[in-house]
């Protein structure tokens, strides 16, 4: 097993870890921390928090060199290049709603890339990995291997988004607007998993705003190493980023940032 | 066993038939119709004509005296005073995308009113139940019975919809935005899903619009029956409506209806 290999391995260990945090608090209304500033929504639970902690834990155990940078604990910097950015509940608010878009993210970045992406929903049992060129879903105990979808246009195409009101300036709102009137139709409430299905060759483009390092990181091993697009709305590395386009081929990619016409 | 526990579980068997018509689908890029006009997207699957033309076909079998009125095929009118109403896939937008927020409704009225309500999502083995004034969640050999949050008010519950665009006229949308300004936040993107989680107690309020007599009778009997309110923007009969509002109990349902303010 090669060394990136064996670290994609660690990559589900740890979202297997955080499964069993995250599970026992599940449609049981946990109690919601509201930790965004007055007249804004950010709901946090003990799910999301002991869920790190026990990753955390797990990481200085095996890789103690390694950095860690994660939602809820902040940034620990290691002696390696490698640091671990994981989010362990990304959809937190469809979480505690009880709803199935969200899962627990976990990437690894090199130092100059994201080399190791997992995304885990562990009430559907799903596991999406990538990392090497590939990317594969597990479920029951078996793997699938991943591939976006080649041959679509914007036209043709339902274009996904987590919420609308994620676009913050009226710019970023105009610019998803134009995408979305050159689209098939626009579906909202996808988080983490929405991106995934595009690796799954099922949805074909979304496109987000506002995010922090550990919504994407992940997500860019699983999107490529399946063939799609994923880069932020300028075209650059969706990893240095606050925004993202995930599309299922460079083409739809193309014709997606032609239309956002970002800058 | 009564004759109503009789029909619930034969409703629970119409939608395992359908399910074994709809998951082979799932996931495959099914080839989409659209069949709405010019401009606007509603699409329909194999997986959708399919599994209606098996329940139908069951229904004939067992209670050929029955009447059924499904999204895909129609009424068929029979000659007691049940009719079934039939939606194979409700959700198929996120059914087509690989999401996991929709299901087959099947519901039971007996001439006067939705006496069983069924919702079944195949993949992740979820089965709502209701009648008789209680409801259950059916998952891997386990029934739970469901209670809707007894104790919750408007300003701190997430207001949940399908999507923005479901409300049509500018004074459904105004209404909509009277109802999510006073609430904590707004989430799109449920179906039939989300009602069914206002009945397991992890939602609380749910407003759509633009909707079918097969979008809404099967989730009378599951809403009531865990508690919740479920009545049309006016506060009428809901299964003689094109459009609800789901509370997860009477006081908050008061509190929507009254900021709703619908003629």
């Amino acid at each position: 097993m090669s060394e990136l290999h064996e670290l994609a391995e660690f990559a589900v260990r740890l979202a297997e870890i955080a499964s069993q945090e995250i599970l026992p608090h599940f449609r049981t209304r946990p109690g919601v921390h509201n930790k965004a500033a007055q007249g804004h929504y950010d709901p946090v639970t003990a799910a999301d928090r002991d869920a790190e902690t026990a990753i955390r834990r797990e990481i200085r155990r095996v890789y103690p060199q390694h950095g860690i940078l994660g939602e809820e604990h902040g940034f620990e910097p290691g002696e390696s290049a490698y640091t671990w950015v994981i989010d362990p509940i990304d959809g937190t608010r469809s979480f505690v709603l009880g709803q199935l878009h969200w899962g627990t993210l976990i990437g690894l970045n090199d130092g100059a890339k994201p080399v190791v992406g997992v995304m885990r929903q562990p009430y559907t049992g799903e596991t999406f990995v990538g990392f090497g060129g590939s990317a594969e879903l597990r479920r029951a105990g078996m793997a699938v291997k991943l591939a976006a979808h080649r041959t679509c246009t914007l036209d043709e195409v339902v274009l996904c988004a987590t919420a609308p009101d994620m676009f913050g300036t009226s710019q970023r709102q105009e610019a998803f607007a134009r995408v979305a009137a050159r689209s098939r139709a626009v579906r909202y409430g996808g988080d983490c998993y929405t991106p995934c299905l595009v690796a799954a060759g099922c949805a074909d483009l979304v496109i987000e705003a506002s995010l922090k390092p550990w919504d994407i990181q992940a997500l860019v091993p699983i999107v490529e190493g399946a063939g799609g697009v994923i880069t932020d709305w300028s075209g650059g590395a969706a990893d240095r980023a606050d925004d993202f386009v995930i599309a299922a081929n460079p083409e739809l990619h193309r014709q997606a940032l032609d239309a956002l016409a970002w800058r």
